[in-house]
């Protein structure tokens, strides 16, 4: 069976980049070095499935693109010739409501998926199809930003499965979704 | 010199209450008997600072009042005489903006403060007023209720100092403000 998994930054707010999109608040923080786990979670997951901000995000940082594993963006506005012609065999935008999705993806042998991006996981979270979040909180309060949370039509209880520092100053919780 | 000193339950999603300021969340993912430092903690300050709304919270549960030290309600709009009069030797009402409140209590010999409340630990931090924070965060998206951070002119910066699970699921995290 397909599973959603959420690995993300935050602030101690609850803001997981600024309203202009910049995580400039995260980058000033970040040790440089320090284990964060990314790696064996990128390494564990089939594919991503992100959203048209979190996706313009990355494309706006240039370089190389970071993802060793298939994209799908989110988009009810996006068409497949906006993605980059050299991203587009890694790289394919979808329109369809989550459930929807995960069922195709399931079809695909996907079986493990990396959802990002504040709005994608709150509409995971909310159609059941997060099956546990790692959230690692970065020592700092912006203030203002995109949440991470928010608007939810019932609780959803979760089991702590680990907590611990990182260096210099990040807290990472995982949770397991109830 | 005076310091502001803050001891709070969030959800993951960081409410401090519904919107309706109900802990049921809270109260629910009590595992009871745990020790969360509350003791200690409010053994260590002179007196508390807090909002109309977390007084009248607190007043409606009934029962005997939670507090050995002083309070100090903050709001415009209550008056001495809204106090209970069984209170009015623990508890007083000021108007004033939290730096003279400060200044004031600092002349009558108080050197740490709880501050409590969302709003006025937001007008505190916003002030430059508190000195440390102790955050507890349950095993629960709630969706929307009374936050506990938002709405800063500029960031502000924490050192971790510890971090600790607490069963059966929350997280504690300690920071001091830079």
């Amino acid at each position: 069976m397909i599973t959603g998994h959420v690995f993300i930054a935050t602030s101690l707010d609850g803001f997981i980049a600024r309203t202009d999109d910049s995580l400039d608040w995260l980058m000033k923080h970040d040790g440089g070095g320090a284990d964060t786990g990314y790696q064996a979670f990128i390494d564990s997951v089939d594919g991503i499935v992100m959203g048209r901000t979190s996706f313009q995000t990355v494309l706006g940082f240039g370089g190389a693109w970071p993802y060793p594993v298939p994209v799908v963006v989110m988009s009810r506005s996006l068409a497949s010739s906006d993605i980059p012609e050299a991203l587009r065999d890694r790289v394919e935008v979808s329109a369809a409501a989550p459930a929807d999705l995960m069922a195709g993806l399931d079809g695909r042998g996907w079986r493990r998926v990396y959802v990002d991006g504040g709005q994608v996981i709150r509409a995971f979270l909310e159609a059941r199809l997060i099956t546990d979040m790692v959230v690692t909180v970065a020592p700092v309060l912006i203030g203002a930003g995109k949440p991470l949370f928010g608007g939810l039509a019932r609780d959803i209880d979760l089991d702590l499965v680990a907590v611990r520092s990182i260096p210099p100053g990040f807290v990472q919780v995982s949770y397991r979704v109830k």
